[in-house]
């Protein structure tokens, strides 16, 4: 328990879940909340939320419980999402379009500045506020403005090649949201868009009329 | 430490994550896993993976690890996902237009069957392999066709009407896409899909020069 401990990544994956229940809570008009209270949203024991925070500080009072406001501003802090993030997005089909429109980026402290393809037929097309650009204009944009993020949104065959052209050009965080799993040297950070995962953690709790079995056979 | 217990969300959770990465193992060719192993590619502990997994069953020997496609199978019944699971889209824009191309589904336990709109100039047209719905016959389709699962790609203001109109029909979970927080009633499950919690779990490994600080004090 010294001064300065490494905090594991599955506790810093909780925070942004954290602030994202308080921010919600904030926007209901409240003011204080408790690790009960959030663990009861989250499905998340208190001991468990407490813990998690106490690597950082102290933040609550015993009886008294968490000013929303203050901890949202703590949580901020930790994330390093008191400021706003540059990133870029390679890919201007569907998904692209789409992520061009999120209006849920820049409350949050992140900004999109760049689209870049490989499409002739996209590239110089606007998508949204953005002109799309060529993909080969990526190194570039990413040193001289010193991008760190970026989203993918290409194809399965094409995201492992853009990935690395990602990472040669100095990006050190990809939300990648193609299914397929990619290899990134350390010091790169992935996080992964996946609506499978999502699903498949609701199934559990369905009735079994959803479908037929496919060869189950009895556990 | 009964015959029948209740497992937490947050260990069900868990779940898909490590179904998914014993899938990635498989298509490596891999065979054998360790608790060890997973966790180290997951960032999780070794005790907590034994100990969820251990809700269900027996599923390693000490000494030997897990057997690959044995520990697939069983998370793939206790999930339900050993079958496949019909489900709904409503909003035919263009993250409409990508899930209706997500090559991820099938080979997971999903399949979409059909997409639902409001606005006459999409109803009608096809997307991928279907042709765009009248959201009015939703409740009708949904009951015929005993569907449990929507997702929804609506924009934020349009979320919560589509969302009501879902769990009225008889959807049991919702996949959200929508950067806003639904309100259902007891015995609907919600899952957000919410690319900033992702964005926010990689910023606090990147370095300050991502961005201008807004009125960050010093802690």
């Amino acid at each position: 328990m010294g001064a300065v401990r490494k905090v594991s990544e599955i506790v810093i994956g909780r925070l942004p879940i954290y602030l994202r229940a308080l921010q919600v809570m904030a926007a209901e008009g409240r003011e204080v909340t408790s690790s009960q209270e959030l663990g009861e949203r989250l499905g998340i024991s208190s001991a468990q939320i407490r813990k998690d925070l106490s690597y950082f500080g102290n933040f609550g009072k015993q009886g008294t419980g968490y000013r929303i406001p203050d901890l949202i501003a703590h949580l901020k802090r930790i994330l390093k999402v008191d400021r706003t993030w540059d990133m870029i997005l390679v890919g201007a089909g569907n998904l692209g379009h789409a992520l061009a429109q999120y209006q849920g980026f820049v409350p949050r402290g992140f900004r999109l500045v760049a689209i870049f393809d490989n499409d002739p037929e996209k590239i110089g097309r606007p998508v949204g506020p953005h002109i799309v650009r060529d993909v080969q204009e990526l190194p570039e944009f990413v040193a001289a403005h010193r991008i760190q993020i970026a989203m993918i949104a290409v194809p399965a065959s094409a995201a492992q090649e853009v990935a690395d052209l990602c990472v040669q050009a100095g990006i050190r965080a990809l939300l990648n949201y193609a299914p397929i799993h990619l290899r990134v040297p350390p010091g790169v950070w992935v996080q992964y868009i996946d609506p499978v995962i999502h699903l498949q953690q609701m199934t559990y709790y369905l009735e079994d009329a959803g479908g037929p079995a496919e060869g189950a056979a009895a556990g």
